[in-house]
């Protein structure tokens, strides 16, 4: 039965205008899977260390993984990987979607791309082919224009298109990508760099569907999850993915007003069930996957139409509670407005309402904002800031550059405000209520980051004898306030299971333990599909390799254990809500890091992977002496 | 569909001649297993540190594990395990057999023994019941005359005798323990903890047989095992555990003249094969295994009857080549002796090559041997001497403590031929031509221990696609020679692997690297009896666990990392043979050790395990500040 798996990488260097294609050894695939490890294992051997993130000398990796493309829901996801412009370090951020299955359709694992183009340019991939095109008469547009240019001129309106937008042909430090116009590579600033290699689109067309291995063993995975899976009960279908809004205000962990408070007035206005009974017009979702938890919105009054999709929680939150706007037609407007310009929609909001905290405390003025007044919840100027920002136009020049750097330049106390860790902004989740993600915002290689692991809210339920994280040996409850070493385990744990989604490209609301197919059938599936015998424990080791050399790539780039902190407003109390006056606590805080440090392998005093660890995880070539 | 598991521990205060049941709560056995883990759970728990392991204050444990009993092949081992009167450590020792599920029929998962009776008895444990019982008419019986004796006191022919004998009757330190007459807890001298509290026996009868929460699944993998078992022409079944004789032989790896050699001459003249084709008589095995690797041999002319089984590998080599002999009805003689005074076959060959060897260079005399030409090859002195150390006659005082304890009494130098760790003899592996048992006889917590992990032999045929010990992510081959990082790396996970199968109590002959059952299978398995959600990943921690807590047991009786190491014979060269001159590199040894303490989370300073690792094992209670 085992037969194994090949597969070929795409290979571009824009500066040449050269492609050619390489077929990675099978125990490549084995050790990294594809996604993030895979990623980081070309740019620790391709990438040179210290280079300017925005030269031609940076490398974007696009990586599907060995189940990217076949029929199990949630193996649509793939990675995006580079030097980061944000953060200076290790970049990567997940998108779902259609174009990483039509990549393998069209088969190739992955795309690495090199240098820059002379001029805008997009890549025509299609049926093991691929070409360099001229892409001028798409520079400048929006997102929903060249989607709409590029099908036109390869008369095709079947290929997907993957694209950076207005924002990363500015350089706007947090561009995103986007595949078919709704699923984002945000984080991280990619869309920058595909801008700085003059890079518009890459158009993908394959016909060739990704068969396994084994199918029968397959099926019986796909059966298994039909049989587990309820959607008619799933919140996540019902009322996608901002469903959670009422009970994370409840809970006084909504982020609002820039983090100053935890429970927002407006919070019922802007969930998932008002965004059902309102303004949703249908349910999307992303290749092969039944959950279809993404939104398509219409809110004619405003131009928002459905084919940008809809607003995400972390584009509620950010763009809403964290700014203290609390319409929904407003937001699904911001959330438009930052799809056609293709941004990161976290650190867009985030921005916005760290400006907005400036302009409070008169640290920023009208004058700094071209008449604009930028107070908490005016949504005028949350409407009209996106674009600004998107073209670099005004105090959008400025905001383009993020939190940290914005706040430096403005001086006068404005770090308070900037939420960020290594330069990225937070997302819309709070530490101070759920502590695993102070370890995740503190540690995570991208900078303050919420795909880490799942929240405290998962660790409720343990027991025993069944339960979605029991596979992992986590059997027993820890409290969301808790910050001992029964949290660093757990988060250290799921940790790497939320690694393996990322390598693996596998989507955590359909996986346990947000969704419903479970660790072990996950295994089974990865077996089915590429004929191997690899265990739970094997592919959590290809996680734990993949967070160490995230690790070994950000101290080329001379980060140091000093950069996994928080911002320091976490270590005050919140303002409002059920969790008032809570604070994350120094002491306990450090002492986590270091017992995480230990438990990881690292070195205690310096924060680096030891020599033991890098050689239980076959990773002593990846550091040079 | 998930019932969980639930057992009962049988508790015994011989002092006090008290019986009382205890049950554990679900999550005990959920992070213990069974064998090692769980008797040294207890252990650590209620074991005074620094006791004399002869005193009645030692506790003696016999525990089965979650689906000992069940009928998957080779889950029919279970642990032993109290301090060792051997080592001063930790002591445990793994039987097969028919004891352990019998047990788990009469409605227990194990016992533990506390105190001293004040004259000889011995346990009746049938169907939740337990007594204690006179054993004076037992006492200073060969173990054939005890099994007959109890059946017919308790008119059952059907009971399972575990029993130690005349050996740990005489506290030998190297007493074993033996279930219905053939299949030992052979190693650390647990059977002088079991004399030393006049605890003759524990005869077994039960009638209810476990069942598996999911029979269904369970049925599964014993179909799966069935289609992957080739019964006909495993050299397991066909020739034993000495099968591999002529191989051994062949690569120069045959420990032969107290480990002087690696060839023995008359290497195939005490093979399996020649067994087989000789003086078996019959194939035997063990509760539920269709392996049937045991042997029953009859050689009339020495009064050698099937009743005692026959000689394993172990045997042959400890009082075969290491002893110079090659006369296989000898060996088989001298296995029955051994097997009726029911000490460790090992130690017991270890200890008279070690003493024909001090007596070829003189240190011992016929003075000291009370006549006997106690010289390498003496068939007839081995015979001899076997019975006197059994009983502590003439010099077999001297030896029953072992070579390290006679050596020292014997001075002279005689310490150099002593080839022991911690205490306890050499098995019949040899080290210097499989590296990784250097590794696991210097770093055992039972002294030198060739269940550890696979040999060397395993790692030669790893591919990505599919193998054995693939599901460990040990998918590139290792070589036999190599101490570098690949062979503590490949050394530590296999390890996990067979620590594991100390706990689950499942024989290495039935699952991988050695038998057909893989890991995936086992773990499959598990969750079909108890209905859990367990994985590889959650398992093989269980294993983790169960090592640190052995390395805690040891350092509490002051053990160090000094204690880390191995009889100086082995840096010196082989021989003869096809590894002539091979030896242990000294250097590479040393930082093999300590690589492996920092990839296991032990300190490397002291050898002991890191707070971090302790705390992600959930550990903490087992260290006091």
């Amino acid at each position: 039965m085992p037969t194994g798996y090949n597969g070929k990488i795409l290979r571009v260097d824009l500066s040449e205008g050269k492609i050619w294609t390489e077929e990675p050894e099978e125990v490549i695939y084995r050790r990294y899977l594809g996604g993030g490890a895979m990623a980081c294992y070309y740019l620790l051997n391709e990438l040179k260390p210290k280079i300017d993130p925005l030269s031609p000398e940076n490398i974007l990796i696009f990586m599907t993984s060995v189940i990217n493309g076949t029929n199990i829901p949630g193996a649509n996801r793939y990675s995006a990987a580079a030097k980061s412009p944000l953060t200076g370090g290790y970049g990567e951020s997940e998108a779902g979607g259609w174009w990483g299955p039509e990549l393998k359709s069209a088969g190739f694992d992955g795309i690495i791309i090199q240098g820059k183009a002379d001029h805008p340019v997009y890549l025509w991939v299609h049926d093991g082919e691929a070409e360099i095109r001229d892409a001028k008469k798409q520079w400048g547009k929006l997102s929903g224009e060249v989607q709409d240019g590029l099908e036109e001129e390869l008369a095709d309106n079947r290929i997907r298109v993957l694209q950076t937008g207005v924002a990363g042909e500015n350089l706007v430090k947090y561009a995103a990508i986007v595949n078919p116009l709704r699923h984002y590579h945000g984080r991280t600033g990619l869309g920058a760099v595909m801008g700085s290699k003059n890079l518009k689109a890459i158009a993908v067309r394959g016909s060739k569907r990704m068969q396994p291995n084994d199918p029968q063993a397959a099926r019986e995975v796909l059966n298994w999850f039909r049989e587990n899976y309820d959607r008619e009960n799933d919140g996540m279908h019902l009322y996608g993915t901002s469903r959670g809004i009422p009970s994370l205000n409840a809970g006084g962990i909504l982020p609002t007003r820039n983090f100053h408070d935890g429970s927002f007035e407006h919070a019922d206005d802007i969930s998932g069930q008002t965004m059902a009974a309102t303004i949703l017009k249908r349910r999307g979702t992303c290749y092969g996957c039944t959950v279809a938890c993404k939104r398509e919105v219409e809110v004619p009054e405003l131009g928002v139409i459905p084919k940008y999709g809809g607003p995400e929680y972390e584009t509620i939150a950010a763009v809403g509670s964290l700014c203290n706007i609390g319409n929904l037609k407003v937001i699904a407007k911001a959330n438009q407005l930052i799809n056609q310009h293709v941004l990161d929609s976290i650190s867009t909001g985030a921005v916005i309402a760290f400006a907005m905290e400036c302009y409070e405390n008169g640290i920023l003025t009208k004058e700094d904002t071209g008449g604009i007044e930028l107070t908490f919840g005016n949504e005028d100027a949350l409407l009209k800031i996106i674009p600004m920002i998107g073209r670099r136009e005004g105090i959008g020049d400025l905001l383009a550059d993020g939190v940290k750097i914005a706040a430096a330049k403005i001086g006068k106390g404005a770090e308070k405000y900037a939420l960020h860790v290594k330069g990225q902004e937070l997302p819309m989740h709070e530490p101070r209520g759920k502590t695993s993600l102070a370890l995740a915002y503190s540690m995570s290689p991208t900078g303050a980051d919420h795909m880490e692991a799942p929240h405290d809210v998962f660790f409720d339920s343990f027991n025993p004898q069944s339960n979605p994280l029991g596979a992992l040996g986590l059997i027993e409850p820890v409290d969301a306030l808790d910050l001992s070493h029964r949290k660093v385990r757990a988060y250290y744990y799921c940790q790497l299971a939320w690694g393996l989604y990322n390598c693996i490209g596998m989507c955590d609301f359909v996986a346990a333990p947000i969704g419903a197919l479970s660790l072990e059938q996950l295994v089974k599936y990865v077996n089915a599909v590429t004929g191997w015998d690899t265990s739970l424990w094997e592919v959590l080791k290809v996680a734990e390799r993949s967070n160490n050399m995230y690790r070994i790539f950000n101290f080329r780039e001379e980060f140091t254990k000093a950069d996994d902190t928080l911002p320091e407003r976490l270590f005050e109390e919140l303002g409002n809500g059920a969790l008032e006056g809570e604070k994350i606590d120094r002491q306990e805080f450090k002492e986590a890091l270091e017992l995480y440090y230990q438990m990881a392998g690292w070195d205690m005093a310096t924060g680096f992977p030891t020599k033991a660890k890098l050689m239980e995880l076959e990773l002593e070539w990846a550091v040079s002496e």
